[in-house]
């Protein structure tokens, strides 16, 4: 059972804690997690274990694995977050009314924050610090895979609190392995503010289907970059490598390039010697006639209907001829996750048409997709991608844990129709 | 069977109309309502008749009628719309990141937006108007009681769309009666964008209870007033005359009286006599006591727990003594629906705690809880009132109905970590 009432009651206190309070306990959570590194290796040594005898994909276990330098990944991540401006009590807005109120919008934190995710366990403090930084209690439900390393982590987190003064109920781990846990904490209304899972489509589809308290839905992307008749080739190949190979694994890599007719020819050939032997392409057959003799270490297929729709996450690129921007731009709206989206061109007016008519978070003029996360937004952390439009949309800083209030000071003042 | 599909397409094309082409299709939009007074009016007086056959309680039917003024007043409502500033298109951030790219924040229709309301047709034309001047289309899903009467208005907001240039399509009216048309509604996933239900408690609860689509929760309001020792006695009786009495069926009247015991024996007599005959006071012992002798005219009960919980929206006062600030406090933040607090006092400490530390929407000094309103607020109208925290707090202008695109500007980059 989870204990809801001891979280709010938790961030209650916690939302009128000045910055420097809050500040100086993440700095004491840093300091606790340096001092228990012995621990937390060894818990998740277990995790990496049990993981390697279930026959987790090695790929996976990596992810779950912790290290010395990983620790001082977290810890810098946490650092950063200290370092962030505190995103509470800001006056956004303030203006007087004709009889004289003072109205102002603050900023004040968005309450008790359920963050459903997967193995990597430094998501565990990430998400952490930056809820307490925004003045909200976490409720962090881990995959079972990484769960004494998660423990492990939270015992030391805190400690932290706890030495630095800071509130210490206002984190909680959900870890009784449970499936049916995840459903209690989806519908805990009037005590959870907002779920964010992160993880698997599956994961994200599930937390969305069923909850009952505000979700972001995150990182689905199933991203396109089209590239123009004007385009400049030598930056587009550069581009649509990046934009595939730099990280085939993020949700910000690109799944299906689009490609102008008339750059085909330009294009493609020197595309597929750059990739070389690293990824597979699949073609429709204008795009695989315009590949010309291609060097045999490239794997070239026909591209199916279901290629259009993948998200491959993987060395594979779907590849489609366009004959105009309107096309380019429908297939995008069609079978795009409104994640990243990229044309590279040198028309301005055919840039201000996609951006316009483009339904996505993030939009791109001749730059790789794979800039859409928080860091490189210059959020200095973040939350996930959120690929919805309420609430919150695009890489998600501390901002997305706020709320407002208003607070309206008067002398007096009726109301008179 | 609603045709989502239809409302979509329509807000795609409304999405990148300029604010002239939205005004001068609203411009044509009063027109045609003028123009067709006596077919809306006609079409009321069938639903009036209908409800007064079905024994509808007078002063609902008088929120379902219409007439001459009243159309002038929906008309005079979608001008002080035209002449909002358009909220679509405005870069609200924008900064360059160290390796050059220009990313902006730009504002961007919310989408298509659905409005479940009951009785009274104006809403169709309000909701409708700030739907479109925000580029976003709208489903509306009125009461059966006043299906003539919004089935009128809207041919006329049609025929006005069609004249001005607009998109006729980007209204919707839900009209089959049925009842699971609601739940059609607030399960169209991937269609509607958020759910606006405005109306009794009932109606918000059970689109909040079964939306699978975002939902702002509006309306409901049991707001408190709490008179500090320090509080000038005159103006605090004016102030809670103010808000209990000037509209009692409105959400942000007051409906529990919470006293300092200081306060008590100067100002419970005194606004006794106010009140007269116009309020029944549900009291607890300490404020009975202290409110004298007072004249046969007003009714006195013993209150109970239901009462500090009520919402009457009637001409009901619950009152309660507290002995300090803290118990105020507890007391708003435990009854209390987040929508409208208000304290009167002299004292600046005790106001800042007071707004610290009460979790509603909109926080008071020394004003009546009245003013929470769109108009009053200065946003010129309003989609109702979130009693939430997500998305959308407090009064709601167009604001509500935008979202976020991020447009990344760059000359090559690709991403190097």
């Amino acid at each position: 059972m989870i204990d809801f009432t001891l979280l709010k009651t938790a961030q209650t206190r916690l939302a009128n804690a000045t910055r420097e309070q809050k500040d100086s306990a993440l700095k004491a959570v840093c300091g606790a997690i340096d001092g228990q590194r012995v621990s937390i290796l060894a818990a998740n040594e277990k995790d990496v274990e049990k993981a390697r005898s279930r026959g987790m994909k090695e790929s996976l276990v990596d992810r779950l694995s912790l290290n010395h330098a990983r620790i001082d990944g977290v810890i810098q991540g946490v650092e950063s977050i200290i370092r962030l401006d505190d995103p509470i009590g800001k006056t956004i807005a303030g203006w007087r009314t004709p009889n004289g109120l003072f109205i102002e919008r603050i900023t004040v934190p968005l309450g008790v924050i359920a963050i459903i995710y997967e193995s990597r366990p430094n998501v565990t403090v990430d998400a952490f610090a930056l809820a307490y930084k925004a003045g909200c209690a976490a409720l962090l439900r881990g995959s079972s895979a990484a769960l004494e390393s998660n423990q492990a982590l939270t015992t030391a987190i805190k400690e932290g609190l706890s030495v630095g003064g800071g509130e210490v109920q206002a984190l909680a781990l959900a870890d009784s392995g449970d499936r049916g846990e995840v459903d209690e904490i989806i519908s805990a209304r009037g005590f959870i503010d907002a779920a964010i899972p992160r993880g698997r489509r599956e994961l994200i589809q599930r937390v969305v289907r069923n909850a009952r308290v505000p979700v972001i839905e995150t990182g689905e992307g199933n991203c396109h970059i089209f590239v123009d008749a004007s385009a400049d080739i030598e930056k587009a190949v550069s581009i649509v490598e990046n934009a595939k190979l730099q990280k085939p694994g993020a949700c910000n890599a690109v799944e299906t390039l689009l490609v102008h007719k008339d750059a085909a020819a330009k294009l493609l050939p020197v595309l597929a010697k750059r990739l070389g032997g690293r990824c597979e392409l699949r073609c429709d057959d204008f795009s695989r006639a315009a590949l010309g003799d291609i060097s045999p270490k490239i794997l070239v297929k026909p591209a199916e209907e279901s290629d259009w729709e993948a998200e491959f996450l993987d060395n594979i690129l779907a590849v489609k001829t366009v004959t105009n921007l309107d096309e380019a731009i429908a297939h995008v709206n069609r079978y795009g996750t409104r994640h990243s989206e990229a044309i590279l061109t040198n028309d301005l007016r055919n840039a201000e048409e996609f951006f316009d008519k483009v339904d996505a978070a993030c939009v791109y003029t001749n730059a790789s997709t794979r800039f859409t996360d928080g860091g490189e937004f210059g959020f200095g952390a973040e939350l996930g991608i959120s690929t919805q439009k309420f609430h919150a949309r695009g890489p998600m800083g501390l901002d997305v844990l706020t709320t407002i209030k208003y607070r309206i000071v008067g002398n007096g003042q009726v109301r008179s129709r």
